[in-house]
């Protein structure tokens, strides 16, 4: 796309290197994180978020004046902690998260339309230099993601609910099943479909990077953890004791949800080309 | 398909027998009953599995001698219990679960392919006439799905897990979704996409056939959720000690079952046709 002149991709991974040379994903890729930006105007941390502090430490000395640093973690405000007192005064950090991925990760997982009609959030301070937030906004808007400015700290809190709390429920409902006696589970295996699949495909999203997620985001998490603890033990108490009415009147509610999502579009925002399908095949 | 000279479509309904009549899926359709299963060879029963005994109750002096009678309930036993009872001694009961669907329903939300490469349970009791059994596994094979003889009691347990837990779950974090302040239930919608979405699909679904299902299957339902509830406690301890590592082994633990789900393809059974399919775009 002519975004920038020169790309070096940074890994620990030796391999991980390799296969994006084998790829062609970037001009060079090394597993130097130091020789990476030095020399490079725009930094993308694209690392498990339990990382951030110690990478960024470690680069901190040999960025660019001026630079700008950003990243892509599903946590805002510990990233924004870590980050900040050890950046040198005129390099800017724009924290970026893009609502996109698939449970697969590493080179090969990457696609052209990964971003395409996908929100991407920003979690500047109200004093990051307003340049580097236009910069960062139109990188993402090249990729044909849509920008949202939010605070750190509101991140967190609607992440915890829409995004991290789902992640650990089908964790646990995945973690139940392979804890449950060898002929069952096979039963389970086979007869997914009637529910249990779209689960295991959220709780095969990579490990390190969610428990940096929830340790990162302990707050926000155990808060709404409670409030769906407290709703389950009414459900449960509902069937126990055959209150059909509770039961009834609670799966009515939640088809409006469903309802004000399929109003919105399969993006989260009216989009005139794709507000035509009415329903989301791809969401199992 | 030629599958029969004459096919009767039977609602409660005056508009749901008019849509079918629309819609051109049946030779009549009558909210009569009665008129319906009279002279029928065959009677497929389509409805919440709570009405069975009575609707059974209110057709079977009528049902014709050698008749064969079916069900599509998600549960089993308790149909067995109350259907069997009721029954003239000629007519056979072979209950069945296609294990298919949307979170749609009525006579709109049917299409031909619905139950291709689709599992069928079929749950007969030891003594149930082989040729009744013969004639519903012609049937369903005829709509390419698949079929599988199971105990019903069995059938409940297995369901109970991989299906009517996450139906549980999934009404659950919605309906806590729907008690959130109006600004951040908002933007939960807005940002659906980052997981729950695909919870809100599963919390579309019946009202009337879930709270059903909860009721007629209570005790595999409650012990399973018990199961789960313990594996969530031992979730929340972790996020708030700080037990990375115990998070991290959880989240290891819970690919493996994905990977087995995934070398059996997205039917469940091997499929040459589909095998060659490694990943699941619409399972979201």
């Amino acid at each position: 796309m002519g975004l920038c002149d020169r790309l070096i991709a940074v890994d620990a991974d030796e391999d991980v290197c390799n296969a994006v040379d084998t790829l062609g994903l970037a001009d060079t890729a090394t597993t130097n994180a130091v020789e990476g930006v030095q020399g490079s105007d725009l930094v993308i941390l694209c690392i498990p978020v339990g990382s951030i502090g110690k990478v960024v430490a470690s680069i901190a000395p040999f960025l660019m004046p001026k630079a700008i640093l950003t990243d892509v973690s599903s946590v805002k405000q510990s990233v924004v902690n870590a980050v900040l007192p050890l950046l040198p005064e005129s390099v800017s950090f724009v924290p970026a998260h893009p609502i996109a991925g698939t449970e697969h990760s590493g080179p090969e997982s990457g696609f052209a339309e990964l971003f395409k009609d996908r929100w991407c959030i920003l979690t500047p301070s109200p004093d990051t230099n307003i340049r580097a937030v236009e910069a960062i906004t139109k990188l993402w808007e090249a990729f044909d993601a849509k920008i949202e400015i939010m605070d750190p700290a509101h991140h967190d809190l609607v992440f915890g609910i829409t995004s991290h709390l789902p992640h650990l429920i089908a964790y646990t409902i995945v973690g139940t099943a392979t804890e449950l006696e060898d002929d069952i589970q096979s039963e389970v295996i086979k007869f997914a479909a009637s529910g249990f699949r779209g689960f295991t495909r959220i709780a095969a999203s990579d490990p390190t990077m969610w428990r940096d997620v929830f340790l990162n985001n302990r707050e926000a998490v155990l808060e709404s953890l409670q409030r769906f603890s407290e709703d389950l033990s009414a459900m449960q108490k509902a069937i126990r004791r055959g209150d059909g009415d509770y039961l009834f009147n609670k799966f009515t509610e939640t088809r409006k949800i469903r309802r004000e999502i399929m109003k919105l579009g399969p993006e989260g925002y009216p989009n005139p080309q794709r507000m035509a399908i009415d329903s989301d095949p791809c969401d199992d």
